[in-house]
């Protein structure tokens, strides 16, 4: 990543953990404008994710904010993250094969979202915590993916726009997001990475046991109440 | 444009009259699966496009059809298509500045959720009648945005995806198009392209102006009726 002096950025926030750990980054860069952006995709987990992501906005005094409803993935379908007749993948080995939980081009859409934003708002910067090394084989969490877009928010803004993409994770294991988001003093334990809509989270769908083992392997307690 | 043999298409109809060539182009190369596309984005003008796309959707004889609501625009605001608080730009001079009617990185939100629906269902490719050389000054208008948005799609899709960007009418102008919608039976009378709001088109904004200049040149009557 270059050290850019960025004024104004756009951080996308789902109210997960690689989220929290982009937040913190981009407040410890010292960009004094953060504006957070959350997308409801009327996915399963969608009340507790808002929930962590309006916590997390407490947490670091954002009053910067829009909430976009994007349902219409679940009127596209074809991802058991929002179409309810396939089942929420467990114990599929990440890397392995593209993950039925994957929403066909869900990064690019929400790319698209936030530099209409951006660009409306005047901000140069859009902070987004992919990454690529435990991305259960996504195609758009790859840094090639952001660099070619990149190129398309460079071509398709106006002239005087210069908005540049901001990946601080995409090479971060999840035990390095867990210890980065340690050492920044993040606050764990409002986050939400569950696929499943319970009160506690179930420990056994993907997306926790990839918590998990960050946590285990950064020799940290993941703060928040499983189900197991 | 390469002559490709696609089997299923997404096509994206606004109701306006290019979108319309579009449309009849696809049709006439003979792809066999048509899937309409339509973006409702709460610009002034929806009912009225909405009205037009399924009326170009029943002479076209064509079942596959999505409707996706992306008033998220008018959320974002920065338009007057869509922001209420900014007047619509009358006798503005095409190309010579960003017009206030230009919606913030439009096109490649379209593109995102048609490429969603594509790789949904399997189409091959998504035809969109965007035109750069009457485009009013749009960025993202020109065929170096699409070439950049292929590069997105190859590397943000599944690898088995293959899905191609067909633009033919980027190089055209509004005579070329009224001449080939003329050439193939598009059927005008159905289409809307005024940027306001009322039963006749304006024929002042600078969407009935680029149309009325285009049938002008092209010795050929607009059959809509003018409020004029």
């Amino acid at each position: 990543m270059n050290q850019i002096n960025f004024k104004s950025a756009v951080v996308l926030v789902s109210g997960g953990m690689d989220s929290a750990v982009c937040l913190a980054i981009a407040k410890d860069m010292g960009i004094s404008q953060i504006n957070a952006l959350h997308l409801n995709y009327a996915q399963r987990t969608e009340k507790k994710e808002l929930e962590s992501f309006n916590k997390l906005l407490d947490f670091y005094h954002i009053k910067s904010k829009l909430i976009v409803d994007v349902s219409y993935f679940a009127q596209i379908g074809g991802s058991s993250l929002t179409d309810k007749n396939i089942e929420v993948p467990v114990n599929q080995k990440p890397g392995e094969t593209i993950p039925s939980s994957y929403v066909p081009f869900r990064n690019a859409n929400i790319l698209g979202i936030a530099v209409a934003w951006a660009e409306t708002i005047g901000a140069d910067s859009i902070f987004i915590g992919a990454n690529q090394l435990d991305s259960s084989g996504y195609p758009d969490c790859r840094q090639e993916f952001y660099d070619a877009y990149q190129n398309v928010i460079n071509l398709g803004t106006k002239p005087e726009t210069n908005i540049r993409i901001v990946t601080p994770l995409i090479n971060m294991s999840k035990k390095d997001i867990v210890l980065k988001g340690h050492q920044l003093g993040v606050p764990f334990e409002l986050t939400w990475s569950c696929y499943k809509n319970s009160d506690k989270a179930c420990g056994v769908c993907d997306s926790c046991q990839l918590r998990l083992k960050g946590f285990s392997e950064a020799n940290l307690i993941d703060p928040i109440i499983y189900n197991r």
